[in-house]
């Protein structure tokens, strides 16, 4: 008998943002491993194991999850959202890269999720309607020099910008920094969306502009849309405000 | 009697990557507007009624759509992938800030799904694992230049980049020439993955190098996903190379 790894995305959160190939995978799978939150979603039957390890043990936890692979177990890791977007599969590839030659020959799958921008986008309207970029805020694993580099080139570039990991009790200020970067490139009436827990319900969607935007409001499961020059938003009488960016941008030539 | 307007991504094409949202969204209209082959996908029940439009008629289609929830139809604007992301969300969202003021006042819902450079960065192994971007490569809707300095800026910045649209009989040379540019910025071995149809019988996902990467690869189904100078690819006996980027960027201080 061979084993076999699945790195799979679960979704945003709401059940029915769970592809069935996700819970198919989930479904034949014997060994779980994944942030303890993120284990705590599924619905395992009692032959099927659990591993939880801390959010910021990714690497340790793919060396385990291949370990537990390679003798021959069918093992699922798991990631809320999808599993490539700052998540498990990066990991899972640089534990094979690093790891034993035996570690490449693994029946290896991932399994595509709804990520947090998309299904905060779809709560706001359509802020993600034209380029946009998705960067990790976090210094952990780049230097903070890098991200300010980064917020400046994408900004001036008229791209919406996805914010992931934007703030931590460990990362308390950088959300901060980056709003004040951000000032100094975009109009202070950009649009800034703090998409809380979207599709769950305790769902929290605020819109307010690049000038009142205030990093208090964010949290680990916030993900924050910042638009371009061009996004827009819609007053609705009764009806939270839609965000949007036109399908179109620049000056026709 | 109310109407509604729900804007529903299908996922990429494969129907396990469908989302139990979209399938409810979809049970509980009257109406489908879309592009052809989109709501050919769609299994429909005899008092269901589709519009098919061209793919290039997507403000009119919006205002019909609109026009038709209006009237007090549950209508549902389908897109594949993400409504989101170069879709029909933000068609939606310019009829309804051009529109008559009633257009403000309907139920309207965004349902998200899997969008194409999720799907095709699955199938590769993770080379969305870091900071990245999504551009149209279309220039109906915005400048040439303006896309070319989008690619700079993403390119020089470190952000692997996910083309959409990136060819069509109407666009045959912009491909070519995007790659041209970014061959003045990126390393010539920085992996490329045209990943079409991801997910779907007729899936092909091809890697190769920026040198090698030619424009007559892809297609109007083909996702185009260029690494940055921290993506890698590990080779593996006897299966496809992964192509991964890793989760860390840059010296660390």
């Amino acid at each position: 008998m061979s084993g076999q790894l699945i790195v799979v995305g679960t979704g945003p959160g709401n059940p029915a943002q769970t592809t069935p190939e996700a819970l198919s995978a989930i479904e034949r799978s014997n060994v779980f491993f994944g942030y303890g939150p993120y284990l705590d979603r599924l619905q395992l039957r009692p032959d099927q194991r659990r591993v939880a390890s801390d959010n910021r043990e990714e690497l340790a936890r793919a060396k385990d999850a291949l370990m537990t692979a390679a003798s021959g177990e069918q093992v699922c890791v798991v990631s809320g959202g999808d599993p490539g977007v700052f998540a498990m599969a990066a990991a899972i590839c640089e534990a094979i890269e690093d790891g034993p030659p035996a570690w490449r020959e693994l029946h290896l799958e991932v399994v595509p999720g709804v990520t947090a921008m998309l299904a905060v986008a779809a709560r706001a309207g359509a802020p993600l309607g034209h380029d946009f970029c998705a960067i990790s805020l976090s210094d952990n694993l780049k230097p903070w020099p890098l991200i300010e580099q980064r917020l400046r080139a994408v900004a001036g570039a008229g791209l919406v910008i996805a914010l992931y990991n934007p703030i931590s009790r460990a990362r308390p200020w950088q959300l901060g920094t980056a709003f004040a970067i951000l000032r100094e490139v975009l109009p202070w009436s950009t649009p800034v969306i703090f998409g809380r827990a979207a599709g769950r319900p305790d769902e929290a969607i605020t819109v307010v502009t690049l000038a009142e935007a205030d990093p208090n409001r964010a949290d680990m499961a916030t993900c924050v849309i910042i638009g371009s020059p061009d996004t827009r938003i819609i007053e609705r009488p009764g009806q939270a405000p839609l965000v949007y960016s036109p399908r179109s941008a620049g000056e026709r030539l």
